[in-house]
């Protein structure tokens, strides 16, 4: 089984004309994905963002969760956040997989809309993959209105769109990583 | 195919000792669901608190993005909450789907863990259910730490919980509703 760690990046990501921008964390991003990543057997996940104070915001946050007052008032909280970890780039997300695995891992992006710039992966592709290999996984969520094309390019893969032929893709990034991980991961139903 | 329902229930429901007891209204459940519900065309989503200044709260938030200021700079959140209805009790949202319908609902509810009291009913099962009835059906879902009994018992039967085996299983309710919208409506992968 491949170690399969989440990212979900601030920058660079598109707003709504396509800009690549910054985004805000948001605290709500931080814990409803770190319980699902903890729900699906996820080795780790990485909130990015190049701005430092927004970093240690969310050291701060984890710090309270992990060893302050929420650890103690809510012990299921501590345990998804433990596995979460705050970095300033993609690149530090790749070096810190590779350090803990010996091999950088392959990257896959995630969209609303269908993405060009690297191969398409299906969700049962991507399934059987991760049974058979233990080379390890990062899935690459964005925030605003998606991941910035430098992102695609510098991937291995993008796994399809969750509900493609709907007429309605806006699904909040919450929901679209809980619908990803229980796809590729989730026990068959 | 039956018109899908989803309701978010903040009474009653229990608290970590199982008491049982009424939350408060988040904004985000609001909007995560009401998106989710609209991305797998459920008919409509229901948020249910008996406290009153709360449902007049969320009628505002609603009337903000409905045709305040919000539908103006974000359409597609417009969109996913104009079908969020506010109403006061489990029995007030059967008496508005069968107001729509002419016929009350199945209620199906959700949770964490096993839930006695109402015939259990996996996802497969559901899913090829939903496909044959033109019958309502009403998905329930708790906060806190879960539906209190009366409403299980109150229910036509239980949805297989998400991820049984896994040694965690605190996803949030916004984590939880997208993952069930998927494996009972989404379209095969």
């Amino acid at each position: 089984m491949s170690p399969v760690y989440a990212a979900l990046l601030h920058y660079p990501v598109k707003d709504r004309e396509g800009k690549t921008v910054t985004t805000a964390v948001t605290n709500l991003d931080v814990h409803d994905i770190a319980r699902s990543a903890r729900a699906y057997g996820l080795a780790g996940y990485f909130i990015v963002t190049p701005i430092a104070a927004q970093r240690t915001l969310v050291e701060q946050i984890l710090e309270h969760w992990r060893s302050g007052g929420g650890a103690k008032r809510i012990p299921e909280r501590s345990e998804a956040l433990s596995r979460v970890r705050v970095v300033g780039s993609v690149e530090d997300v790749r070096e810190a997989v590779r350090a803990l695995h010996g091999i950088p891992p392959r990257v896959l992006v995630t969209g609303a809309k269908p993405l060009s710039g690297a191969p398409l992966r299906t969700h049962a592709e991507e399934r059987s993959t991760l049974r058979s290999t233990r080379v390890p996984t990062l899935i690459v969520f964005g925030t605003g209105h998606g991941l910035a094309a430098e992102v695609v390019a510098n991937s291995d893969g993008v796994l399809a769109p969750i509900q493609p032929t709907s007429d309605y893709n806006h699904l909040s990034v919450r929901a679209a990583a809980a619908i990803y991980f229980d796809r590729l991961l989730g026990e068959p139903v």
